[in-house]
């Protein structure tokens, strides 16, 4: 974030605020329950386009056709799907979501080569086509420009997740008003590795192409790839950004002179919408945000907060309002990265426990307080070995993760 | 393992079988049950020893101490605590590990210098030196050349273990009988990466220093290091070999005629302990036997085979019995090794649920049952990329873990 925030958050903003776009969203029977599972987003002009996707090795079936839309740099309408990931299901499964992406094309009457394609949900069953195809005809008369075609569209993209994630902010460009929002989904199989989940970004700024990619490549790298739920990197993340252009802004690019004020707004969005995938990851009852400073570099103070903030001890003992920094300063240790192992000081909230890796005298008291009452809890690690930092995010694992992921697929 | 087994488990065996070895354990008033929390190990003869330790940046006090001993390459005894792991104590904490060193070479009149010692615990916290002295005294009456001496030993070791975890085989070296035992703890903050928790190997056979320690690593490297509970590596894993030579036998190295079946039967003792360990995971109801073939390369294998046993979303389906392979191949697919995504089978048990990467249409009913069952549960992923095989253990994910952990200091 830079240091004078120059963007602003809009309340009640949301995908569809940018100009240029609608969206909206239906059940169509790949849910057991009546919730959405099918929707789309579709811009009133071709938008510049780009996306980041899974390191996993078994890639989805609708990545490789995101992929291929994407080769053009530009995209009109996407379409996504909950309660089956389409992942690890052959032929059958590309040839489904070519259909998928033929049929919202035709629709919306957009061509084929601008329509995106995310799913999510159970790997290795075959999509319901009959319940996708009358999903897709009935969606034109479901988008809107609006709020509540947001809403329709932000749920029927929700999996496990209790809540939906969504963030909206402005910023000036060359001094028109230029909005930029973002929607995710989360819960599980939550450890990016590139981008996360599924995030769907719009924006109505006027943007360089190859500059939008740049820039989703490093806002996810501080803000999506420093979450984690459970370690485990799903077959479908998927991060896809759409900028309509319609904000009517002298194109940005990255010597425009309000770059940098663009680009904190949109890692802004980013960085709120990560952090609603942390805390609402499976079970959790808290936020856990790990601030790492003085490593040695950034990489080395991202492998640290990573490794703490994704550790079933330490997780479990936030869960347990256990202020159990024997459990950090392991995780520090196995993170793979040099570290000085004299001079650690982890402080929890405001109360420091160990200083110069010796521990300090805390009140438990205080201690058992504050990782009880706080929605957030903030373990802040300084190694003083160099300049490296990096901020990580997850969540306190708990027996509705266990309760959760125990019996998914029944 | 070899194909041909030269070795036969003793049962009842125990680390005082092999000729030489006497142990012992008591409460000292460190754990606060009255289970056993001090323990040693004696030898009538200086043996030949080595040493394997965690690769955590922040190592205990007694493994500085213990690695300071085995620079000759010859032990004599070994002290160890459990319920307070010395580890992020500063000078103090240094100072409590040479005095335990100390005052058991004093009272087991050996050499200050062959005293081996261990802890395992809570971290951060001073030993009670009172305890540990008056411990310490008490030991020479306790330590005992038979099954009871072993027996206590075990006891004391343990932390949240369930049960002792112990192993004896023999095996004939140029025609004597040779005995090789273990013993060793485990159950949290496991997943060792260079040494597991605590091990304790005590054999009569006559060996080389050197290749005793070769031994000792690469025989830790398929068992010990291929196990995993909850990721978490610890600061206090250690490994300790002793070598009496008491058996007769002729002089054991790498071109003696019986050092393959020496190696053979040494490795059983480490994989068995390293099983009991993975199987008495905190809160484990099951073990996770993970075999890997067909990687490109053993050290492939041996990746995939740890990422898939250590997926929170795997173990949490096992405990769950649900025949998730979705999260098997997500595992498989972001272990960060090559993997050909199209031509993957994974079986449970003796079902196939996935064939050239395309799902199997198993009896969901037989799955069900098979995980309910079995004390064991085996994945198999074959991979058909190269030569590669490993094996890995784990244990499930339950309730039970979250419960241990959210309250493991109170």
């Amino acid at each position: 974030m830079s240091e004078k925030q120059t963007y602003t958050v809009v309340e009640g903003g949301s995908i569809t605020t940018p100009k240029g776009f609608k969206a909206g969203g239906l059940h169509c029977g790949l849910k057991k329950t009546d919730r959405n599972d099918l929707g789309a987003i579709l811009c009133e002009v071709p938008a510049t386009a780009a996306g980041v996707y899974t390191t996993n090795v078994f890639q989805a079936a609708p990545l490789k056709v995101t992929r291929e839309s994407l080769v053009n740099g530009t995209l009109q309408a996407l379409v996504v799907n909950s309660g089956n990931a389409n992942a690890c299901t052959g032929e059958q499964g590309e040839a489904d979501a070519y259909e998928m992406r033929a049929a919202t094309a035709r629709q919306l009457n957009v061509a084929e080569e601008n329509v995106a394609v995310a799913s999510t949900g159970v790997i290795g069953e075959l999509l319901k086509m009959d319940a996708v195809r009358s999903g897709i005809a009935g969606l034109p008369e479901k988008l809107d420009g609006g709020a509540a075609g947001a809403e329709e569209f932000c749920q029927a993209i929700l999996t496990t997740d209790l809540v939906k994630k969504e963030c909206c902010v402005k910023v000036s460009v060359g001094g028109e008003e230029v909005v930029i929002a973002g929607a995710a989904k989360g819960s599980g199989m939550i450890h990016p590795n590139m981008a996360t989940m599924l995030g769907f970004m719009t924006t109505d700024a006027a943007i360089d192409g190859e500059d939008l990619l740049n820039l989703l490549r490093a806002a996810t790298n501080v803000t999506f790839n420093m979450i984690t739920v459970d370690g485990d990197t799903s077959t479908n993340d998927m991060l896809v950004a759409m900028a309509s252009g319609l904000a009517g802004n002298s194109k940005l690019n990255r010597l425009h002179p309000d770059w940098d004020n663009f680009a904190a707004a949109f890692t802004h969005v980013c960085q709120s919408l990560a952090k609603s995938i942390a805390r609402d990851g499976e079970g959790a009852t808290k936020l856990i945000e790990v601030r790492v400073s003085g490593a040695v570099n950034d990489e080395a103070a991202a492998a640290i907060a990573k490794t703490v903030v994704g550790s079933s001890l330490v997780k479990s003992a936030i869960f347990g309002a256990d202020a159990n920094w024997g459990r950090i300063i392991a995780a520090v240790g196995r993170a793979g990265v040099p570290v000085s192992p004299e001079r650690v000081d982890i402080s929890l909230g405001a109360i420091e426990v160990l200083l110069q890796s010796k521990p300090v005298a805390f009140d438990e008291e205080q201690a058992l307080v504050y990782l009880q009452k706080s929605d957030t809890v903030l373990i802040t690690v300084k190694l003083h070995d160099g300049e490296g930092t990096a901020t990580a995010w997850g969540c306190d694992l708990t027996y509705d993760y266990v309760r959760i992921n125990a019996a998914y697929r029944t």
